[in-house]
């Protein structure tokens, strides 16, 4: 048995998001049946983030076992050919000790979250960020951003369908810039919960089109109440960077 | 009369190119289409830059006139309402003079040129880069293209089918750099030939993999030949990302 790990980047548009879901095609079944095409192999794979539907990877990561060794330039090159015409391409693929679990040893994730704040739609950003077109104060996001690092219950912020056991996450890093035309969310913990980062986002822009104070964002948070949450931002925007392990 | 002046962003991917064709989506006649709902007014409109088919636009510039004064900001508002479902936007409108002309009163045009260096295939970029496999040496590709600055004969770098009068032209600056798995091409000039940008980095690229010398680069252009160019660079990696006046 041999283990690889692939380093993944997909446009999640098209896509009913990271898993396997009956009568919808999904990342995770689109490289399954890829990897099936060059191996002959059937394997279940696992991710470090399974994303929800129109969700982006730049640096998805991915484990799964073959019963032969292969050169992992070769899986590479197979899987990238196979994947076709899927928008997902392996940019990276690796051999990895059987102890690896893309899922389980990863030590940190990062997630970048894109806005294109302006009055006119995105043309040639369409589908990769969320559009807001009235004027946010990204300073006044990332104040209210810095309340709220550590380690906290973040039931708030979390997905009614979320499986984690608890709602209770160590938020490392949470930054707000703007970039021109773009506000830019960046976003690291070892774990999040589901829907976490698109729930802060979506409060952070109420802090940034003046809705909110800074502190009306930790009062959020304190309130371990999914209803005190601003309006989920649309998938559209995230991007998962970079896992660590 | 009203003239305005328009600064356009538009995905070339869907579109024949910038100019009107019999049959086939332009982004002119997408342009022009929603001038006529929002207005009711027939117009022809001008551009900076003729884009070809697959180009893409940050910064293009248009300009047309109206039998009436109109606020630019509803003219900016109405027509990215009737624009849709293209992927066009209109970044900004103003009224301008009778005087101006986005071809004639151009200055400078900048365009950028993106080439995704790696070996997997571009997911979230796709039709937004050249995907070029083999490794580019960006500094020989700088170093080339500062051997053809100035004002020249750039017979060697214009399509068959240009309409210009003279293959005199002057460049004013042609830079080079990597930028993690990207190379970057920028190019400005007053005015370029048809297909100059994308025949220069087509010749780069030969640069690029060591296939040609910098001093082949400008060797093409000394000989005034068509057939000295190299292939032609695709017209997905190509922006015009601004004009000045």
């Amino acid at each position: 048995m041999a283990r690889y790990k692939l380093t993944i980047e997909y446009d999640g548009t098209p896509f009913a998001g990271w898993q396997r879901q009956a009568g919808q095609m999904s990342v995770q079944e689109a490289i399954e049946t890829a990897i099936a095409r060059f191996s002959g192999e059937t394997v279940v794979i696992q991710a470090a983030g399974r994303t929800d539907s129109g969700v982006h990877a730049l640096g998805q990561v991915v484990s799964f076992d073959l019963s032969t060794e292969r050169d992992p330039f070769r899986v590479r090159e197979a899987l990238n050919f196979h994947l076709k015409p899927h928008p997902v391409a392996v940019v990276a693929a690796e051999a990895v000790g059987e102890d690896f679990e893309a899922r389980f040893s990863a030590l940190a994730r990062h997630y970048e979250y894109r806005i294109l704040n302006r009055r006119a739609r995105p043309a040639l950003e369409a589908d990769r960020v969320w559009h807001v077109a009235v004027p946010l104060d990204a300073d006044a996001m990332h104040a209210a951003a810095q309340l709220i690092l550590g380690q906290h219950d973040f039931t708030t912020f979390r997905a009614a369908e979320c499986q984690a056991k608890s709602p209770v996450r160590t938020l490392d890093i949470l930054t707000v810039s703007r970039q021109g035309e773009h506000v830019v969310i960046y976003a690291k913990a070892r774990s999040f919960l589901h829907s976490q980062v698109r729930s802060m986002v979506g409060s952070l822009k109420l802090v940034g089109e003046g809705k909110w104070q800074p502190s009306d964002f930790r009062a959020a948070l304190d309130a371990r109440d999914r209803a005190a949450c601003g309006p989920l931002a649309p998938p559209e925007g995230l991007y998962l960077t970079q896992v660590d392990y």
